[in-house]
């Protein structure tokens, strides 16, 4: 059984989105900054390798309503994907297959639902709960992370949404870490004790 | 001339001490966890060589007088710096000697007197805006500070002082950057594009 993998860029001042996300900006005024250490730090082969090392280890992806439905457009057809994407949502839906090996799932019966169907369709490959923030907290809060690996942008952004907020800390024990440097970001990776 | 350097201990989601800081408890409740990677990451000399870095460059240090007030009893006699502090105050007093090298100064004029003062004390050595986070944020605020060097430890804290609040993000452009991987701290140090 893979681990399950919290995978999120923040700012700094610990913002995952700029303030005010829309459709027309998923990850809010100023947000997309956190994500140009993928296009801009590319090494010598011109190639950003920690960007490309994204999901590599992974078999499905858990994703919010909201983010599904921000993001079902921009990531367009093939999606970046390339495995199963599991939204959990309220609604029921049947599912929804696209290129390149992304079919989006809706699965209705909250988190552990999700895990289940994720873990059932990753087999031995990881299992990364992409977002948003809100998700990722209900995830760290019931305990059920192995690993986060932060992108942290050396960058300030003043407002958004704060991916630790309302978090007990108590519940986020970071018992190992790897660090890779970038130029504008430093690319962090911890291991929690599962509780 | 040496650089003015930023120097704090800050949590993954931001925080620079927790809350209710007292006298009791100048880190805040819970927030001493900060500067535990201090005792606790040594290497195999037995020595933790990031701690002992801290002010190794530094020829004079400025405090703000809140953190004066609440550290000067801990620092000590001899306290930790073993150089000039010069501390921002609204009231003028004489300075306090102290064994080990170190003086208090106390400076009426603000940020700008107090970074005259420190730059002439410490020579071509560089001057440490060492707290608290108010102070740090005037320092940023203004774009008087070259470099900053953040001891990001590995836990939440979940309340307190965050370092970067109600900064505006567009005065804080890092252009340079190095890290040093500890077991249960990151340390990064950012040079600022100065306006």
């Amino acid at each position: 059984m893979g681990k399950v993998i919290v995978e999120q860029s923040i700012s700094l001042d610990g913002f995952s989105t700029g303030p005010d996300v829309t459709n027309a900006e998923p990850m809010g005024v100023g947000g997309e900054a956190l994500h140009e250490w993928m296009y801009r730090d590319v090494g010598p082969s011109g190639r950003n390798e920690e960007a490309e090392a994204l999901l590599r280890t992974s078999g499905a992806v858990i994703v919010g309503r909201r983010m599904f439905d921000l993001g079902v457009d921009p990531w367009g057809d093939p999606p970046p994907f390339h495995m199963p994407v599991f939204v959990i949502t309220h609604r029921p839906r049947d599912p929804l297959p696209r290129t390149g090996g992304t079919t989006y799932y809706f699965v209705t019966g909250g988190l552990e639902d999700a895990l289940a169907q994720a873990r059932k369709s990753a087999g031995d490959k990881d299992v990364s709960v992409f977002g948003g923030a809100d998700l990722v907290r209900q995830f760290l809060g019931a305990g059920l992370v192995d690993e986060v690996r932060i992108h942290l942008a050396h960058l300030l952004l003043g407002a958004g949404t704060r991916l630790f907020d309302g978090l007990d800390p108590a519940n986020f024990d970071a018992v190992e870490s790897w660090v890779e440097a970038g130029p504008s970001v430093t690319h962090l990776t911890l291991k929690l004790r599962r509780p």
